[in-house]
């Protein structure tokens, strides 16, 4: 790229909204925006979305389309970055969805894909909390438990894709069933997912009432948000289940850290608002784990918010078009 | 290097023995041997053997002093391959021993120093079962459970040395205790050591008669080959010890799988040994906790048997060699 007179952009396309933002060459963000994905209206018209995005942060950052040199595009689900293909976005409905192929047909310029957790990993990496770390862990505890992992400065995707999926190591054989086939993921036992579900049973055995309080007096409305303020607000109940899934995190965070020995874990997405007791128990639990020098790994809170998916895409693009012969060539 | 003038070593310093080997510098090996640690004679002594073994491969060769180049040397424990300095290496008595310095300093070459499991790893990769794999995850099951990771087809450290220890990395929270402080880790579950404690606690119970059998009529004697020995032999309790070794191995090699999605996992050990039966059933388990495009993972068994760790230890000293100026910067 040539100076300031060439952009990127980058779209993070998640199940509910897409967030799209404009950057220089230098990746200061110049505009951004976000819209509802209305997934329903199907694969063509998700498309047409991300386009009127970048319609949106072109015109408001005054750059025109030629000045556009490449688009860093994440999707909820596991993908082929050679291939551009989507094998999966349940949250999306999309199967084996070429999305680059469409997106770069439309545009007219290269388009990289990247898995979401993988691109909010490379997002903390670049501009949050994991600035200058060699060996980076990040995961993001929301509806689900995703992850992505940065090994000696770049992003690492392992052979076939799909690498930091710590949602889904087992941390509780015969643990309760998880969406994905098995028993006792983490994600089964510590996601807003898990810790609602826990909460509902806990509800409808005729206890929690704290918890039912903080969902307004409703079965349906007992979300882990709902858990996480009936458990700031003190209810013990509610700390209960709040602790079990950090133990939990606790123990799949270890051994991460065990058998990968990051300078740094970043722990982003909704369920870390949940409060500081939380992180902290996290905490507690990880150092009750890990032994040997990987003990000195640092775990510190995501320092980009729900930008980190963006900001990554803009860092894909950025980096990417600097080195797209190789990349190509994968 | 320059042609087949130099030579390296690679020495595999055990807790119960030392193997030596001498290779040319296309890692040709030229001369092999072992000789007992003797480790009871502490560091001095110990520093001794490696000498004379080394000694021993030089005579064997018929490769004068002066030409050997480097040495690489794998010792059991945490260790600093930039300062040298070994941590702790219970099975040597050793703490805080620098033995790079003291071996540069009776050798006069410069010696890299790695953990065992590491060098093994390396050994599978570079003339074993793990050739040519861009990213390898190399298990050994013996008397306790190691590990270590070739990613991006170089050995990953991580930031503070330490990684791949599967070992350490929690399948069963609360389950039994591990030498190591923590509980329920793989190795307190599926190590050599595991497996004969679970025995030997059937056999007292009153239980486990063709186990004891197998170990000669002694409860001293029951070790996991006696298991493994009853087990093939059609022995019911035996082969459920085994299988619930294999059972927690399977999580514990999914887990890592699902992490890094590597294309391919070498599995290594004395214990590995136990038959066709262990392996399988180990397959069947990973199999049950592999998803997503990790799931291509291959596991199949070590191709180089004990000498993984010697043999990688001559490639450390060979690589090291050729990029020198790298290592000693780090």
């Amino acid at each position: 790229m040539t100076g300031g007179e060439r952009y990127v952009a980058g779209v993070d396309l998640g199940g509910t909204k897409i967030r799209t933002a404009l950057a220089g060459a230098g990746g200061q963000v110049l505009a951004e925006t976000e819209v509802p994905t209305e997934a329903a209206g199907g694969v063509r018209h998700v498309v047409e979305r991300v386009l009127y995005t970048l319609e949106l942060v072109q015109r408001e950052a005054g750059v025109e389309r030629r000045q556009l040199a490449a688009l860093g595009v994440g999707v909820p689900g596991p993908l082929d970055p050679a291939s551009g293909v989507v094998y999966t976005a349940p949250n999306l409905g999309w199967q084996d969805v070429p999305v680059r192929t469409i997106l770069e047909e439309k545009t007219g310029i290269p388009v990289y894909l990247e898995n979401d957790a993988d691109l909010a990993a490379l997002g903390e990496y670049a501009w949050g909390a994991g600035r200058g770390a060699e060996n980076m862990v990040y995961v993001t505890v929301s509806t689900g438990i995703g992850g992505g992992l940065i090994l000696n400065g770049r992003l690492y995707r392992g052979s076939f894709g799909g690498a930091g999926e710590i949602g889904h190591t087992v941390v509780l054989p015969d643990g309760p069933p998880c969406r994905c086939g098995k028993r006792g993921c983490t994600e089964a036992l510590a996601s807003g997912t898990a810790i609602a579900r826990r909460a509902v049973e806990l509800v409808e055995g005729g206890f929690g009432r704290g918890i039912l309080a903080a969902a307004g007096g409703r079965v349906e409305g007992i979300t882990a948000a709902a858990v996480a303020a009936a458990a700031a607000a003190g209810d013990g109940e509610a700390l209960f289940l709040m602790k079990e899934a950090a133990r939990y995190l606790g123990v799949a965070l270890a051994n991460v850290i065990v058998l990968l020995s990051p300078s740094l874990v970043v722990l982003g997405g909704g369920v870390m608002q949940a409060g500081e007791f939380f992180y902290e128990e996290i905490c507690r639990q990880v150092r009750r784990g890990v032994i040997g020098p990987a003990a000195r790994a640092r775990v510190v809170p995501a320092a980009t918010g729900g930008r980190a998916g963006v900001l990554g895409a803009v860092y894909l693009a950025l980096t990417a078009e600097n080195e797209c012969i190789n990349r190509r060539r994968k």
